[in-house]
């Protein structure tokens, strides 16, 4: 190890003195060792349970406590400055790789992601074209495919994408232009086209809906069951609707793992309704996508093979940094048809080499991020392996089974679920918190905390009204302690309840007895101080 | 600095060792630093003549050459494996920062931009909210409000997006939203739409067109002068002739800086027609957007500030890494009314904060990566100053101005300007290559290369069947010497010429010499093979 003290101070230093200045080789590669050093303590310091998830400070007083350094200056600072900007941006940011972040779907921090972005940003490449892709073109290649298989589609295609939204849209594309092609050219006024999804959905299908110029008004949400999952009959009811009134039913969509409840919509009734009528099935599996990896659990995704087109976040439940979302369908052909436009300056059909990998004419983007090197960098060393006692092979056929583990995604992902069933039993057995769903399906857990001056009132509106207000206090005050984040919101009828998600390995049952504990805690503070009745009705 | 031969070796090692693992730091400290050596060797590496831009392999053969480490093992590979991956994985990579690569409008390896990248994917959040965002938020307001002041206009607001593209149809959005908010519930078919843009824009504005449900034939196609630069009284007569079908104008997109010819289009002269028939003014400067730091050359873009959107994209003449796009416009609150769903899980209405700082809404992803910071940090790094003879500060006041030069993002941008003026010299001055353009606007030089087999033949159609083949045959034998990088492409009834571009502070006047002298040496190879005239006709 390199001792940190020895290394250079850049106070004299600007950009322009780093490569490629002459001799600017050392002073890069002390640059870059000091960053490594300062980002690795962060990782580090993230890990223990002692640091605070995050020190909040509300904006106007953010922006005084960095007005030092937030501003575009006049002049250009040193390469020390560069340095503390990094340093003083760590210290008030959120620490969403901290075992006690359960606020956001994405959590954790997968450190060989991580090490495949640094790679990224050195290498700083574009994903449209084999000629300045060519690695990374046959990764992404390589890594759809896998996807693909695990879906259970003989074949297909797909395509990174800068997040679900995006990825939902083109499902949306895809299913317009197959119903009618001439939609490219001519636009949705051809048809009065309807988009069917769950009420409990993620709102990316009503965004996909304006965005494609469908109109939001033309997705009809489908209504749920008490645990938050499509009902069909209710789906088919609204589809006979529509057509009756002539209007074209082009694409239903269907949720692995809702975004609230986490539930699963039945996906062979679903396809079953879809095959009658001919209709387009999407199923967004952004959240849940990550079950297929695990053999428990992939069960939970049953026909998810009869969708045509899926999209799938690894920077989800497989814990990808941000962004990594996948597109994918099973009609091999269709992104490019849909999508291309031909652009001669950069799809010339007179080069040298098999056309079929620029893949760009697929995408509804032109220069598209790399965020396919860290994914397949990955999952090349989170296939299953063995850990723990080492051992070498002898002659004879013996192998030590003993002490020795089992892991990679699969573990990982089973993990992170065996510990929201922790959750649920605690919870379960606490009198101060009830649960939303008593057979939550994926990792979310959602429950209200039930302070000491309700535990006795009868349910109803008046109880309702002040629960409502419960978790919002709870998390302002979590906020200012900093030190667990979860998140809140309200579903239809019921007031402000809590959501638990995770996809961090690092949390454990300590943490969410802490996350319990803290949740009491200040619970009981706001209660005393009468904070959940001493306001106005704001519900 | 370390010695790099006493660190540790990870053939034992896997994923897991890493941290969280019990006395992980140690290891993950190591693993970063050899990274990090690695990746900062391949930064001074670029930057050597010696190297080649890269080492170029059919996509079958390139597959048989990896196939030791491309697919996903059955088990998870060791992390000496992820190491030696990602050694692999450069080598057979385009080193798009060489300073011989002038193949793309994005070149060139900022590498404070590089520093920001390796940070942000260490904190690893996103930037929808404020809530897990506060830094990131505040530099968004920051630096987009710094872009808003360049462009001219008083206020405004805007959104960083992960390419032109997206920027582009965000526009898009915005004009159709502002003329009839009633577009995002009902759908596009409200109104015939129609978006004229110059025929030599870029397709982002036909894709906008699909994607929007405008429709690609719905996006006129207005004539370009010998220069490439929008023919005003063509744009007004399309105009009035879509208004007299009944049709509705909802947006100009003007460019500044079209993708091939680099072309500036009349933005007062578009903005006096936009305003006379009250249609939205876009400006697309994605690539020319950087003049705008330039005191010399943001004549320009005179007249950007009556646009009413503008793209801009940082990654390309500014030189960050790839995604750094900014869709800007002057109508404050309309990114947010136009794009708004307002899901209760993620923009709760009664969190302790000022809710403005929640961004998210405002645009059309749910998650979205930061591409601020790098943004940012580089701006801040990059304003003007002095470099050269370093100087105290004295009681009496006398400066040493001697040997200092100014260096900032501005001076980056007359320089790379000023070397693309020397290839323009070069190139009038030789008597074998021919300019498309004797003026061009931007960096873009476009030209001919004519080998000496055709030198003595009369234009028309003959030569220019044959010429349209020289500059694929020289391109796929410069890939093969992997030497230098350009692109090329025919334009309308142009046969196939080369495009030079560069954003690369790091290219110089030899690396222009170089370039010619390479065309001259493989265009002669091909021309005694016989490669221009030997085949078929294929224009």
């Amino acid at each position: 190890m390199a001792n940190i003290d020895s290394w250079e101070a850049f106070e004299d230093a600007f950009c322009q003195d780093l490569l490629p200045a002459l001799g600017g080789k050392q002073k890069t590669e002390e640059f870059f060792l000091r960053l490594s050093h300062m980002l690795v303590e962060y990782m580090a310091k993230q890990q223990d349970r002692q640091t605070k998830v995050l020190d909040f400070h509300h904006p106007h007083h953010l922006k005084e406590m960095m007005s030092h350094c937030l501003g575009i200056p006049s002049e250009g600072v040193t390469l020390e400055q560069v340095l503390s900007d990094c340093k003083e941006t760590m210290k008030y940011g959120v620490r969403t790789g901290h075992p006690r972040f359960f606020n956001q779907l994405s959590s954790g921090l997968d450190l060989i992601s991580v090490a495949g972005e640094w790679l990224t940003a050195t290498v700083n490449t574009n994903m449209f074209t084999y000629e300045i892709a060519p690695t990374f073109t046959l990764m992404e290649e390589i890594v759809i495919n896998h996807m693909i298989s695990k879906i259970g589609w003989s074949g297909g295609d797909g395509v990174l994408t800068p997040g679900g939204t995006i990825s939902n849209l083109y499902a949306v594309l895809l299913a317009r232009f197959k119903f009618d092609p001439k939609v490219k050219s001519d636009g949705v006024n051809l048809h009065q086209f309807i988009i069917f999804t769950s009420k409990q959905s993620h709102y990316s299908i009503e965004q996909a809906g304006a965005v494609s110029g469908i109109g939001m008004k033309n997705v009809i949400s489908v209504e749920c069951d008490a645990r938050g999952k499509m009902i069909v009959e209710c789906l088919e009811k609204h589809i006979i609707q529509a057509k009756a009134l002539g209007k074209v039913p082009v694409m239903v969509n269907a949720t692995a793992s809702t975004t609230v409840l986490g539930a699963f919509d039945p996906f062979n009734d679903i396809a079953d309704v879809c095959e009658k009528h001919g209709i387009w099935l999407h199923v967004d599996s952004a959240w849940g996508g990550g079950y297929l990896l695990s053999n428990d659990y992939r069960y939970k995704l049953a026909g998810v093979y009869r969708a045509d087109s899926v999209t799938w976040n690894p920077h989800k439940l497989m814990g990808q940094t941000l962004q990594c979302s996948a597109l994918l369908t099973k009609h091999l052909g269709l992104l490019k048809e849909c999508n291309s436009i031909g652009a001669t300056y950069l799809f010339q059909k007179d080069k040298q080499y098999d056309l079929d990998y620029d893949t760009g004419d697929k995408t509804i983007q032109c220069g598209r991020h790399n965020d396919i090197f860290k994914l397949w960098l990955t999952w090349r060393a989170k296939t299953i392996y063995f850990v723990g006692l080492k051992f070498n092979h002898f002659n004879f056929v013996i192998k030590y089974t003993f002490d020795m583990v089992m892991w990679g995604y699969e573990e990982q992902i089973n993990q992170v679920h065996a510990l929201s069933r922790y959750l649920l039993g605690r919870l379960k057995q606490a009198a101060d918190f009830e649960l939303v769903l008593d057979e939550p399906e994926s990792t979310n857990v959602c429950f209200w905390y039930v302070p000491d001056s309700l535990r006795n009132m009868s349910h109803g509106v008046a109880r309702d009204t002040i629960l409502h207000r419960v978790a919002p206090k709870i998390k302002a005050a979590m906020m200012q302690a900093g030190t667990v984040m979860i998140g809140y919101q309200p579903l239809e009828t019921k007031p402000n309840f809590f959501r638990y998600v995770c996809a961090n390995p690092s949390a454990t049952q300590s943490d969410i007895d802490f996350l319990l504990d803290e949740i009491r805690r200040l619970g009981k503070a706001e209660d005393i101080k009468g904070s959940y009745t001493s306001e106005q009705i704001t519900k």
